[in-house]
């Protein structure tokens, strides 16, 4: 695997947006958007919400279908002449439409070079059923000049088990663009969907950065709980948890996600006991 | 699998003792009392920490194995005693001395009936090794008259591998005796072996009751982070969060962990897809 940056201190980004179903070029303007203002605070690596062209809250499968893109379509070639223009890595979700004609709920990593990969969300949520083919690969970990990082879209992380694949395959940072909806929580708890991403930086020695979004689409509010976890799993940028767009930025030294000890005697991935979990 | 208790309702205490390694009738006595405090207000299932009647920072394997006691020895016989006496179900830690002479990181669940289980924990932390065999069985999921309950000990809650098996075995509750060694955290931030434990509650939709200690014990310290969470992760008492004595209660409805969903299309388990996972 390549080392981590020779300083060691990758400045991560996760943008919080607000966008609208159906408003591609406004929302594909909110992400460049922040993904300028990421890059002017010195960011290296940028995290964008799930399906950022298309919006979320669709009135039917023909909806959807109607706003996918290739995989080589202007949102992520977009991503990818900002990623040379700023020498970034950019992790953003789209509305896929697949070689075979299917809709996928997808996230691409692209940096300078191109496309690196494209992920395809394999735990669907709620109705989205209805309008997706669910992904079977793997969560991508990625060799980037910034570490080693792996893609995965929001309800895929809430399963132990499908963040555990990247983080053995050995992922730095996990990057999780997210639509989280809105649920009620009691007065001065963090969200449950903000606790799992600490829970499993924790569990994994790994970072992670969640890209929310805020503002209402159809009457459906989200989250707004963009986050980045360090490998302690303690935030150090966020939870936003309020609904305003926002960019968060914190230096990750990735190197801390390549020690899996948690004492001098432990280590969260070597002690696991795989044997006993059939 | 039983019914959970008709009113539904099941009264839960998880007791937060201070211990001291080899005074062992001093712990009992602890023990016991917070056991007839947690009766006083109407529990029906009692959570004690680990390894309650030895304490946990031993000097040597000599010293673990002359505190060891067999599993039908004088701490797990004054349990069953309580858990008559009160109609009860106690989980509780205790260093077990095996039928091969092994000493065991062990946990007992008994009720007015006896000795339903005893658990041997799957993975050591720190020195544990130098002093405990660990145990290769699942954790055991018990139908008592107050609902199914899991049971595992202290660092076994981090592998969400682990505490998928008893979830998936139907337990409504996990019963998780712990000792956590007191960790630096930012401030304001809740410990992270607390917010594992919320996650895996989230994560399974169960209820985990995890008991804890305080006081010092030859210059250890502990997490004080004694807690009750609910089948949505919240807490429904503690986490105490301060160096002292608790006896946290509970009403738990177990009825909402017989239910997986999460939204009106989706479950946490039937979710999972486990022909990816391998």
């Amino acid at each position: 695997m390549m080392p981590v940056s020779s300083d060691h201190s990758v400045r991560v980004a996760a943008c919080q947006l607000s966008l609208q179903v159906g408003e591609t070029g406004r929302n594909r303007a909110a992400a460049s958007d922040a993904i300028g203002i990421a890059a002017g605070q010195g960011a290296h690596v940028v995290v964008l919400p799930e399906l950022v062209p298309s919006g979320y809250v669709f009135a039917s499968a023909a909806e959807a279908r109607a706003l996918a893109e290739p995989a080589d379509g202007p949102t992520v070639t977009g991503w990818q002449r900002l990623a040379a223009q700023h020498d970034l890595v950019i992790v953003g979700g789209f509305c896929e439409l697949g070689e075979s004609g299917e809709v996928l709920n997808s996230a691409a990593i692209v940096d300078g070079g191109g496309t690196r990969a494209i992920y395809r969300k394999a735990h669907l949520w709620d109705a989205e059923p209805d309008v997706f083919t669910p992904g079977d690969c793997d969560p991508p970990v990625i060799d980037t000049a910034r570490g080693r990082i792996g893609v995965m879209v929001c309800y895929d992380a809430e399963f132990p088990e499908w963040v555990r694949k990247p983080a053995l395959a050995g992922a730095d940072l996990l990057a999780v663009p997210t639509n989280w909806p809105a649920e009620p929580r009691p007065a001065g708890e963090r969200p449950m969907v903000v606790l799992n991403v600490q829970a499993a930086a924790s569990t994994n020695r790994i970072f992670i950065a969640a890209a929310d979004r805020c503002g209402t689409e159809r009457g459906v509010s989200w989250t707004g709980g963009t986050v980045i976890a360090g490998a302690d799993g303690y935030p150090l940028a966020g939870p936003v948890c309020a609904d305003e767009p926002a960019v968060l930025v914190a230096d990750c030294d990735l190197r801390l996600a390549r020690s899996k000890a948690n004492s001098p005697r432990n280590d969260v991935h070597a002690d696991r006991r795989p044997g006993l979990y059939r």
